[in-house]
């Protein structure tokens, strides 16, 4: 038997990162079976787990056998002075890089099933000089086809489009740009196990906008979108009044909405699934998934964060991976 | 001692608007002390209370005196086949709009400091010839400054613009807009119990624009005009990223979240309050409020409509009016 391998990157030494993996990780019994190789310096990890009263019980570097399941360390060593926790450092910044740079290239050349990062800072990624606005940014580089969608047991939703001002995400909603989109999408969520899956998608203006009396975008491009991905056999229906598409498809596990833009999909999943919400990259060879909160420089190093969103970001990497996605 | 006097509007009596008004209006007694005055047709009224096995113990007319607690039943005649169940027909449409008309002719001659409206059908509206989106589209006539809003007892927003495309609503968000608008909101605010009341505004764009690096619209129009807000004396903060702001004003009684444009607001109040919520016109010289659902025609008749959100509507009326607002 075999195991998926899952890469999990400490995120930013200085966040919450190092506790929530090491809370994860010393829980492994618990997990799926799978080997979980974890990039990160081996002096910050015994530091978090003297600090936890925890033991990872990890075996070094990366597993000889494919079905060797269990804890792995792949180190890299960080500069001193990137752990001081609250502290937005270049050494941080380059530490957390380079966790997940690392990992991410045994995923792109197949020694990696998934990866599961912890939480990096953009500013700290951009006083070390990698220019950044997180994971999905660098993978986007790699995979310009890189889809940002965020997970709960209650609701899935896939976004469109993220970081662009909302009168750019507006122009957007395109029918070209829909129907490419929606193959791409669909396409990643056959690989996943937990199908078949079924798109639905939202509408752009009030009340989806109301048979072109509250807009066009509708009309013109969503609907004919939605018919042609029908056409081609897509799972997919829409577009829906945005006010009520999220509480249609709460609690449907094979349901994924499809937002049009940032704040319409994240509204809805933050009030949903704050605590235990997990942000997947999807239209990768490997599937990323990472907790949907940040570093948390607040309260980092004191032991009280909750690794929950973490532990199901690492649970759901292994389980997209269980069926060779 | 006197009471505040609820005007109470049936609604479409082919919807679910008879039996919600009858059950909340049945249990008088659990609500504020007041004349509640009920705008409708006695014998739908007395063919509803029948089917429900209730009794109003309803008053004919008006109350004659300021003390006057207690239900009456203000009679307005509708056309026979009004009260088909699910039936969305001209008569139902001029029933409806009698009724609330009525109401709101009593609350424009000081005789009543709020009113409550049941369902209407805006098809049934149109069939009957009253072009009206809704109640709010038709008290706009009269009062150009309607401010939509929604309360729940966890969360409440007030939308800057509603039915319109986004691409005009995104417009729309200007600093003089923004400034007047303001200014009307709080001002309607302070005139209602409960407070005193804080306005938290949403950004537009992603992450509230980051700086202006993911939109400028914070910087060069919110912004700006939270500043001139708060230099008048307004309690304002914002703008915040509209994907955490509903979260940090859940359970806060005082704060109310502006809301940009119609499904920024509403996305997120429907998740907090699908079954509760209550919409709430502000801005006029007394207080609507209504349902935050529609006529259900697909369960009217059946007696199995939830009042629940009905008994919010006439509840917050009524302690809206209890200090003369």
């Amino acid at each position: 038997m075999t195991v998926p391998r899952i890469g999990v990157s400490l995120g930013d030494p200085a966040g919450v990162g190092p506790e929530i993996v090491v809370r994860t990780l010393a829980r492994s019994s618990v997990l799926p079976a799978a080997a979980y190789i974890l990039f990160a310096d081996v002096r910050i990890v015994e530091a978090t787990e003297r600090r936890l009263g925890l033991r990872l019980e990890a075996h070094d570097g990366h597993p000889e056998s494919p079905a060797a399941a269990g804890v792995f360390l792949s180190h890299i060593p960080a500069a001193a002075g990137a752990e001081v926790p609250g502290r937005v450092t270049a050494q941080g910044g380059e530490a957390s890089f380079r966790f997940f740079e690392a990992a991410v290239a045994e995923a792109r050349a197949g020694r990696l099933e998934a990866v599961a990062t912890a939480p990096i800072s953009k500013a700290a990624w951009a006083l070390a000089g990698h220019p950044f606005r997180g994971h999905t940014d660098y993978l986007a580089r790699f995979y310009p086809g890189a889809i940002m969608s965020f997970w709960s047991d209650r609701l899935k939703v896939a976004l469109l489009s993220h970081h662009r001002p909302l009168r750019e995400a507006v122009e957007a909603v395109r029918k070209d740009v829909l129907v490419e989109y929606g193959r791409r999408l669909y396409g990643a969520l056959e690989r996943l196990p937990g199908g078949p899956f079924e798109i639905v998608v939202a509408g752009l203006n009030p009340h989806a906008g109301e048979d072109g009396r509250l807009g066009r975008e509708e009309e013109d491009e969503i609907r004919p979108a939605v018919e042609t991905l029908r056409g081609e056999g897509v799972r997919i229906q829409g577009p829906f009044p945005a006010d009520t598409v999220f509480l249609k498809a709460l609690g449907k596990p094979g349901t994924v909405v499809v937002a049009l833009y940032h704040d319409q999909g994240l509204i809805a999943f933050k009030l949903e699934a704050f605590a235990s919400g997990v942000n997947v990259t999807l239209g990768l060879p490997f599937v990323r998934t990472s907790p949907d909160h940040g570093t948390a420089f607040d309260i980092a190093g004191k032991g009280v964060a909750d690794p929950g969103s973490m532990e199901e970001a690492v649970r759901l990497a292994a389980a997209f991976s269980a069926t060779g996605s």
